[in-house]
């Protein structure tokens, strides 16, 4: 089930860039629930290429259709199957790369895997996929808003500018998605600048959750902060992840780290969020750092698939700074770990089945 | 199957820190593996707590016993039943904390979660659980070599002294496991000062595994560095976790980061050996951010089981830094994963399939 | 994952009868494969309503579509994602029906589980969503024929009237896929009284594999004859399956049951092709027990929603015996599990491991 | 995962038959619940070998010990470990079988399987890892009672002695578990006939569940009565299931096998308590056929490790009729897969979710 996530709610996706469509079949939303296909096309629209300097030039107007598992504006319990079709392939473009692997990219690794690839950007590996995840998780947060959370996300770093504060409204309207007005500039101009020199640029983002219940995450191994990881990680490009203080708690003193609790609530927030992979009820902070995109339109050494060294020059169109649209995809995937986290907690005490069962 | 990991190679784990016994059942292990009993006891004495001064006082012989799965010295394909049973429990150490919520631990969630807890030396959420992970990871190393794949750790950072070189084997013989003999007397100063202030700090590992195959992993949904994190992640007090360049990627340029491909291998190594959570062949490296052990003997502010701040001043035998013997645990865990996606890719090719079957 | 079938290679579908598509997603199929797309619409036609007096009127042209996972004839190891579209829902045929529950159907089960049901045609129980599977179960013939393994099936049963022998070529071709041209029109006969009595009739069919290797099947909770029987009880209308001697076994002696190896191979063939779960390398004999269609034109006693007795009069048209397009769908599952347990059996051994990485 | 059994609540076996110990991993089980120890004996001496003439001689005590999961008598949330340490090997009972397959057994499947077995007493496929069923059955018992849910088993058949009434009650008190007094004794004179003439009989027992709430049961893939085929079909010797009016139900019109809907239940149960998959409220009913042990005291002809013909004579202690106890393990498997439907099926309605975490 390498294409499957989750373990309660299961978002199995497919679809490659330059293929028919790509989708995604989400597999246990309770019944009931008020689907909002509009809220799911402004999730969509907001991963959306194309839409300005600040991301690829490609076209792609990413319509989501639900082809199955809503009935009368309502999920079913069975399982919501969308699907979007692609409509600006220019497979001509990679014409010049067929058989060559571009460095930084999965095309070696699947070559050498499978034996075969698409190599129409990238297939399967393509971050196009994650239109299928955006779609999934704009579900995953119309369930999370009948138990009272809230996911949300913004760039806090573009190279070496910044955010030295967390502006998620700000953020939500803001063309790079920044979380600090004080340094959108700074990050926009980085963009602007690895862009114009045919490079890319590297990025972070900053998911919060509040509202999270205490109690979700299953240990030992099925623990929240654990999960979290897993599904930051897998977004394409992405090489760190950290919950709460992270990498920064290996310098730092017990006295320093620990957060003593109050009557009101924790006195401070290192943990970020969980304890023992278990959520706090404190906000929840992840933060995801993606590489630069490897695509950039230098020349670049590489190895063709029958192992010459070949010099790789890429044509088409690329996201300078794949962070950005990347952390709508986090936000997502954050929102499909915490609806599945809170499906799986119910039934972890014994009073809980005996009252669900004695209606 | 919260406690169960992995999906072709699974560890299921049991047990709490003060109870019978801890252990796992390691499901999926190919037949006719030499089962070396000593390597595996060398795992878990390398885990063992009370051994030098930067250890946890406490001795318990860790001493594991096979029930299952081996005969005539060889694994059989069946489950591999491994427990170790508690001899050194000092419940009375718990007395004074029994209702209430250690500050940086799992009491409160586990409380919330679960409405009961051992607590006892935090029981299912004491590090000493880890103890069945080194054994069955210990088991993977065995099956790893049968293909040429090593696994090794060490610690790159206590505080702010941190490694500027890697040396595995040093590591090895180190009591701290340190990776640097350069830094190794600031490492152990930082421990030493931390526990003499009856405080702890932080530390991070390296995770290094060498002759992985191409083609570990299975996009999109169970990546070989997504599942290193999730691995990662699940280990008590990590909270970041970084493949390759990791959080400094976000810094970079794409042509600083890319790895340009010449005959003889990769030109660089920012990707860390992974490229669309795929293995590349290139070494793979795993950096495991811990923060300090949330146990320290200082008083601290806290809540009790029944909603009254309370001080917490804790008692017994602590890790002043649990980086270090997590280190064994990431190793560990590291090779579960690299052992599981071994053998989830065999039959990746069709005609690996009909080869297969042919004899 | 309730709509995921397999471990290696996964089957999830979605759809329902009246929405805009059934579809599934096949993941883990080896890349290499060549996909025949007119094989798997063949397999389609062969379950497609509206060929003959002896199913349903309805005609549906039943026409699949590859979404992705196959690149220039062969699969590339990503999913595929078949989608067939609906094209001749009457909804209005089942107006009379909306509030009430049609007994024999999950139209109780469903409504009083999620609260909400689509109600036209049975939404996602009815058998419509079958045809994904055997779009899925073409696929994992297509494989299984690479390594040498061949699955039939025909009808033994219809009412009273019981093949004595099988013949899978004259099934093949057979309206009613007969196994016996003997008892073919007794059973035809059997189906048109039944339909000519506004009523329906139970049928049974037998699926065999032959070519199947020895060892597929994990004991001792994924056996090959445990889950083969999950597949065909989880068809439609499935009320028994039988391995081997089935049934019949409990009336025997161990001196009647036992089969006798010789070198020229099993002396009988009591077990059907399974030992503690595995594969012997004897002919596969599953048997599938239909009751007959729910759907008959009598007025039967029911509730309606708000629990009222009530008189439910069928309208539409209906399969008079869905065992016999139900032996299609047997032979998919049948073929689906197959596959699933050819690749999982890959490394069971160390040294196939050792061989597959040493190349 | 293939000795993992369960998505939600899930049993982890371990064991070989003259191995140290047979046990499991229960994960999943609610906090909170009593967990009764005695009550869980009880069920092992339910399927305990040595009780009297109608099963195999060999004494066992099959002492459960629980090493974790319970504290203070209650569940935790976390694995409970069972274990039963074999006491009672006489593995040299089975020096003269090391090298031969015995007919109708897993010796030839593991052999070629894995190239390795435990040749005593069947080893991993021993139905001695059935008593961790049991152990684990006993607990999803437990937690059954506290929703109001029975689960009972009784043998309604040996050889052609047929019951033609059920009385659960005194099942429990009889010999050989038998549900019908007035066969009673013809099926245990079927038995000792067997047994004296050094042969064995097949049998088969009822399993019965009442108080099962409707809507248990997850469509598509985990439905409640495939899922109960799996689980019976998985069990040593089993080679037919059947739900409600089972094979005979193909036989049957569908005016005949429908069960009509009135206010006061269903007007009839040919489904069995299944419908779509789903539990209906009716009264459960599956069937389970066991094939005669093949283990009987008569020259067989068959092959040995290098391919010879040889005859196997058998020494040792064998049930003549397995399904006798098998009946227990049939019971507990039952349970099992309740225990972990009803866990699953919380959090199906949008409604129950919203309610859940109001709190």
């Amino acid at each position: 089930m390498s294409n499957t996530f989750g373990k309660r709610l299961c978002m199995t996706t497919f679809g490659e860039s330059h293929g028919r469509a790509v989708g995604c079949v989400l597999d246990g939303v309770p019944a009931g629930l008020a689907i909002d296909e509009a809220a799911i096309q402004a999730e969509l629209d907001r991963r959306r290429p194309g839409r300005n300097l600040y991301a690829t030039a490609r076209k792609e107007p990413d319509r989501v259709e639900i082809l199955s598992g809503v009935f009368e504006g309502r999920s079913t319990g069975t399982p919501i199957a969308m699907v979007i079709f692609n409509t600006n392939q220019k497979s001509k473009d990679y014409g010049n790369i067929k058989d060559l692997f571009r460095p930084g990219h999965a095309d070696f690794t699947y070559w050498e895997k499978y034996g075969i690839r698409d190599y129409r950007g990238g297939g399967r590996s393509s971050a196009r996929e994650t239109a299928a995840r955006v779609a999934a998780g704009a579900v995953a947060k119309l369930m999370l808003r009948e138990i009272g959370v809230k996911v949300e996300s913004g760039i806090f770093k573009i190279g070496e500018a910044e955010a030295e504060r967390f502006d998620f409204a700000h953020a939500r309207k803001s063309e790079i998605f920044a979380l600090d007005p004080a340094v959108e500039e700074a990050q926009k101009d980085a963009v602007i600048r690895a862009k114009e020199a045919h490079d890319s640029i590297g990025g972070a983002a900053l998911v919060r959750a509040t509202g999270v219940p205490v109690g979700l995450g299953e240990p030992i191994y099925y623990k929240l902060d654990a999960v979290l990881a897993e599904a930051m990680m897998g977004i394409n490009a992405v090489k760190g992840v950290e919950i709460g203080e992270g990498v920064h708690s290996a310098e730092l003193l017990g006295s320093e780290n620990n957060d003593e609790m109050t009557k009101r609530g924790f006195a401070s927030h290192h943990a970020g969020g969980t304890l023992g992979g278990i959520s706090s009820g404190d906000t929840l902070d992840i933060k995801v750092y993606f590489k630069p995109t490897p695509s950039i339109f230098k020349p670049l050494r590489t190895l063709d698939i029958h192992g010459n060294e070949v010099v790789c020059e890429l044509k088409g169109r690329h996201d300078p700074c794949v962070a950005i649209r990347g952390s709508v995809v986090a936000e997502a995937m954050a929102a499909l770990v915490l609806a599945d986290m809170a499906l799986l907690n119910m039934g972890r005490k014994i009073e809980d089945v005996r009252r669900y069962y004695a209606r």
